[in-house]
């Protein structure tokens, strides 16, 4: 019997969770432990100046799971340690609301349940549909996604890589098959928009659009827009090591 | 003239931060822009579902900046996008209290200024004194931070890198060197201890103490082990290239 922690950083009521928790119940156990609100864009945060909280999701129509009061790194860590009887097989983090491409992997909440889960030595992919829309229908992205964590089960991912995936929004037949990728440089285009309060005091508030900046055929950005799956094997070594023996040459010292 | 922004995690009126601000103003002007209050642990978290304040900090003892309620990736954002002129020469972050080694980089706020530096198309490094103590001397981490900040601005860095810089405490006199590293893969053995709160409910604070799991002479916390200085530099693609022929092989249809 397979152990799996399903989590996100939509919130433990999103639709997208729930479409992927009816396709892993199919492949073992599943223990759902997600942020209690939205945490999007968080990062790889964790909280260590505040309490975390852990509040029962009893929900007959759903499931039984745990909303936690933090982010979904916390949430990797607290059900690891404090919740499961075991270390689960698998972390799946998904299904999420919008893509997680390119420099998006490093805001991303769900893909940082994913990168928690490798830091704790447990395999994991994290999913997301890449659209925002909140009525697209979920369902060919849970059972792909379902699809993988099986197969990351069963073969032996490096342990310090999981999968990222993202899927476009459709069926088997309008999805246009499967490419591994790489992660792309795309960025957003910000500004801030600068209001006034009722008291007359200004504040900001953070917007931009995508840009997409590849062209090359084994970029995630440009899969998607192939409306193809793409899969990313990310690790977590961020070390750039075809710059260390140029920086060796630099000879800093002190 | 060089423009350099100074930001940190540790909020703009630490220690770490003023040491440095007085370094680097002797290679040109300086616009601090720091978070308001300590934002460790942040990872690369930005603020998009709550408005951005900017607090002008007037101390003529220290130095005019510009306090942010908000992380310090968006620290950098906002300077770039609205209170400098031009886009900085550098974006330098810290000096942090405590180190920054190892999985420590997915989750530190000091890190991902410069992360978000690298993504604004901005050279950046990161400087952490691997020392919580709070009475450190700071003046050799400022000093060398500085140094390898006009080291930066004169050579290129690849644009999707940066250097994150590990000083141990200590003088010209102690500190043994500096030497190029990669990032380990040291982290926390954690627990949550279970509290219960004044309305007798439970609640759970996060603790944990750093494990090194590294030996290798090159690497970060093996370096700084021998109280030298560690710089690594870190790239913002997390793709693990070495995995993807073999990930191609799995054949994964949809």
């Amino acid at each position: 019997m397979k152990h799996i922690l399903l989590t996100n950083d939509d919130g433990i009521d999103s639709a997208g969770l729930f479409a992927l928790y009816k396709e892993l119940k199919k492949l073992g156990e599943v223990t759902v432990v997600a942020p209690h609100i939205e945490r999007s864009a968080v990062g790889h945060a964790i909280t260590i100046n505040d309490p975390i909280r852990v509040i029962e999701f009893n929900r007959p129509d759903k499931f039984h799971g745990y909303a936690i009061s933090g982010t979904p790194a916390d949430c990797v860590k607290i059900a690891v340690k404090k919740i499961m009887p075991k270390t689960p097989d698998i972390v799946v983090s998904g299904v999420n609301h919008g893509s997680n491409t390119a420099t998006n992997v490093l805001y991303s909440g769900t893909v940082s349940a994913a990168t928690e889960g490798v830091i704790m030595g447990v395999p994991a992919i994290a999913s997301s549909l890449t659209s925002f829309d909140f009525k697209s229908d979920m369902s060919l992205a849970a059972a792909f996604t379902a699809k993988v964590a099986n197969i990351v089960m069963e073969k032996k991912l490096p342990k310090d890589t999981f999968l990222n995936i993202n899927i476009p929004p459709g069926t088997k037949d309008t999805v246009k098959g499967v490419q591994i990728t790489r992660q792309g440089s795309g960025r957003y285009d910000e500004y801030f928009e600068q209001r006034v309060d009722l008291s007359g005091r200004a504040y900001y508030w953070l917007t931009g659009k995508k840009m997409n900046l590849d062209t090359e055929d084994d970029i995630d950005d440009v899969v998607v827009a192939k409306n193809k799956i793409s899969i990313t094997p990310i690790h977590i070594d961020m070390t750039n090591h075809r710059m260390l023996d140029e920086l060796k040459k630099w000879e800093i010292t002190l």
